[in-house]
């Protein structure tokens, strides 16, 4: 049987789990909502799915999961009430900017018992996948340093900064989860560094636009975030972790892998231009996570605890630049 | 509006051809026909599609376009039948194993002014176009080399090659048509070289698995197709273009780019197993290609000409075996 | 005219740098002083040199400058002697491992007017030099951030690392030095963090062996430094600079540059096993350009102030390691 | 014992011997011979060696070898009259461009029972050296395809053309060694193609600029061969090799290996600019084996009869060309 789904959001984002989810032969996509009706009307089109209200997509019967693809500020809210609906939801990054919000968020999921995945995407990647089950079969032995750099092609708009909680709440986070994801043990102290030095008027709007995260976890372990709103060469995503026998990298990707040599050299073409074209099958590959976790009822991962977790180091990095010190983890955690 | 297609043949070829219509938004998959039924069924329930015989296709109002991916022994007769009925066609290579044959086949569709396209999948391989538009926009100037190497992860079944007409039909074909693709002239001798080296019993079945084909053209352009049917690191899919400014060359692609670096030294996982992943991207452009000419009245290439060109090539290349010799085009061309 | 050289210290170090004169055409090595004598004679006979002691060389006629390669805590004085006798002046790094010795030589250094250069090998990496050369012209706007990756393939002896001042003073000083040299600006903060990951009993000497530092600069120029005392794959040793019009990178170097594919992937041998043969080029370049210096009388660079500068920096690591808090160099320079 | 060398022609590849020779611990440049006295007193100056005649070197009893660098046209009767006088020959490539003359004068070389090395300094590149090693340790099992990539970076002079015996004998006669030497049998046929799109003016002087050339064994191993005179970007030197079991191959290289990434693509610098950057590591290699097999009275290889045989394939390539067929090796060597 395939799961059925309700879409909540056909922004950007939910144009891209529309597709993960009407390319997944044991998905279907039933309603599709959003507060602007053509862009529910295109993507139900799309899918052969109906336009619906949130409410009537809660009550639904035929409907037994949602992605959540909303603004940032409704996803705790939106959480709580697929949760009490009975819905397995999954939720697009952050589950709010609040810690304190996504606590009593996470208390409802708990008590409703409710599945909740967190769209951590990039541990979905095939590269980064690989990644990981290099270091998880035991090729480079023990995990000593994670070195990610992520640095996204431009700048977002000055309003979506403004609401954004900031690069460590909004950028930084993806990056936050993968160094826990290859750390393999939970960071106990950030310290960071913020700069302004893309563009001006970020920092006026209060935020940075580069970036530099250390964590270590108590053993000593060290991971080391390289962030920046600009890279004139495409998005660039790499992750590399060294560990006692050896190292495994996963390099950048690029749509075309031609090089061209002439008199000046030999080029090959920027890489991807966004995330969407770079992590097209990360999204797939994290749908049907999501839906193999239904069907065979395990605990679908990165859960809200992650969320959580990630917003935690987000919270110290902030702290750290504030203070210029090393934060505990367990001091933002309370 | 959607061009609505009949597929027939629901082999492994067929699958992939299915899976191209079906993701296309601008096409769809309306009746599958097979000698097996239920393999036309599984592709039909997978699509939404209904089995239908062949004649019924033939007949069909609902349908405007076959794909043709069943044995090669009825692509000919196929390609008439349909061509006289009015659809256009998309045929995989090769049109027939006999020139004589794929001629009169030609006339059919030359008569009936129907759309004919060959199914040289790597023309729309992403990396391979890559190459085609940097040759095509001056960068490496005028084309003077062209070096292929094109290598399967292991040989056919022995009943396969019975019936293939030989490596230089069956598998050198594509890399012929890429030469004659990229050199952008057509070449005028062959000079081919055979061995048997990665299975004796292929040898005596009357072919060769490992090949080497030189190509000029009149102003003396060279293209050199190195073929073999055993690569135990995956499939091996290269080309390169060296020309009076500069050279461009496609890389190897792999499912995941990672690199291990231990005492050992660093290693890179195998390439893909083999066309189905290789060139899933390719598959799609192609069949996007033909959806693109039906839409816009222009016409679909590689058409016949295409592939009787590259038969040809085929054809001097096992005479030139044959007789130890360079061979001119025309001579086998008659 | 070539000019004379005397090598003091005979060991390891002192032959990479024989051999670096030596082979210059426009130096000579006259004499050799150790207090093995077996060494200073097989460099000497190697080269053509005569055996003599340290105080002979100070009052050659025939000798115009010095290569100090003796240990650490012979430095300052050896620079203070040879400076006072007039000689240019040549000596590995560090000048000491205390901050107020090394002002004390620099004032003699100064008052004297002799030349000095402290070496600093890796600025003269053909690789590293190109990094340089492209931030210089300008190809990737202005520096934004620097990434160093830099691993020995394994820990020295616990006895040199209890004389060595410890993994920031020893090694990480090479890198703070080179993030001097690509930043292009004075680093006004430290950050560091330092675990025992490799060899415990290198935290009961009291050292760190696998360290992160943290710079930036007055206007938020950051650089990071990934340290590691060990590397199964191979001497690691990359550098990164990204700016606001692109980024620059050089990657490791290996002895040879071959691949294997097999069924197991493609396998590229490790990188060099160390410094003695990852940068002869660099050992020989940095000769070449103290020479030069003299011939032409210019400064030779980097010099005593960028000996000191390092030693700051890596001394603010340690300050910052202990204080768990980002240090302001201004501290630790008094 | 240092072995002491005359060296015979103090041009261009004489002075690159000369480097190898003065640099080798093991040998000593004790005389140089040149017909322009100001070329010979250069080179003697630099390297500490007297200027001599030819008859003065065939006579000296203190020099044991010889190194022949004079014109092409000078070899083989130099090559007789020091192995009549005694000496070790080290010769470049060719011995001379008529296979009746170099069976002559290997005839004298094995009535003398001198030592003959002849100078095809790509056997002894670090890179090349270590494919070979793959090949013999059996990584890739069974030989079966052998690939050699070589385009210079710009045509000779006309008046060298006029010289040089042509393309196959000047420039792929390197290749064709290689080739040998990594096939590990003997070829048995050659089929060559060659065109002229480089300079018209090269075809006017009765010489190719572009060339195919395709060897096999007895046993259906197949090399490929392609050859250009003309590289926009830098000295093309690749090989590949194919067998049973897997490939290896040698990459192109650079000196310098950083990458530049803009808008415009992920750029690195040029190949080198010619033999005698690119193969500096592979004639100091050459000459010490040269020096090894003297000092260890071993037989020094490649000697004459590779020479002799790889002149025999490119008169082979020749008669191909000319004919339009495969020639088999036998046709050639009478």
């Amino acid at each position: 049987m395939s799961v059925r789904f309700g879409l909540l959001g056909a922004g950007r984002i939910g144009k891209v789990h529309a597709r993960a989810v009407g390319g997944n032969p044991d998905a279907e996509l039933v309603a599709v909502a959003d507060a602007v009706p053509k862009a529910a009307k295109d993507i139900a089109t799309a899918y052969g799915a109906e336009v619906r209200t949130i409410d009537d997509i809660a009550k639904a019967k035929d409907i037994e999961a949602v992605v959540i693809c909303t603004p940032t500020d409704t996803h705790a809210d939106l959480i709580e009430k697929f949760a009490r609906a009975g819905k397995a939801i999954f939720c697009e990054k952050p589950i709010d900017l609040r810690v304190a919000r996504v606590r009593e968020c996470l208390d409802v999921v708990a008590k409703t018992r409710a599945t909740l995945m967190v769209g951590f995407n990039r541990r979905f990647d095939p590269h980064f996948m690989a990644v990981k089950d290099a270091v998880a079969s035991g090729s480079i032995g023990k995990v000593e340093q994670v070195q990610i750099t992520s640095r996204d092609p431009g700048p977002p708009p000055y309003d979506y900064i403004d609401r954004s909680g900031g690069i460590f709440r909004d950028m930084t986070i993806q990056d936050l989860d993968m160094a826990r994801f290859l750390l393999g043990a939970e960071p106990v102290s950030v310290t960071a560094h913020g700069s302004v030095l893309v563009d001006r008027e970020i920092g006026r709007h209060g935020d940075f636009d580069t970036a530099t995260v250390v964590l270590t976890t108590k053993s000593g372990q060290q991971a080391v975030i390289t962030n920046s709103r600009r890279a004139t060469y495409g998005y660039d995503q790499r992750i590399e972790v060294a560990g006692s026998k050896g190292m495994v990298a996963a390099e950048n990707q690029r749509p075309v892998s031609i090089e061209i040599a002439t008199a000046k050299g030999f080029t090959r073409p920027p890489l991807h231009d966004f995330f969407m074209t770079r992590y097209v099958a990360a999204y797939a590959n994290e749908i049907a996570a999501f839906i193999s976790a239904l069907k065979t009822n395990t605990p679908a991962k990165p859960d809200g605890a992650d969320g959580l977790a990630a917003l935690l180091l987000a919270e110290a990095a902030l702290r750290s630049v504030a203070e210029k010190r090393t934060v505990q983890v367990k001091e933002v955690a309370g």
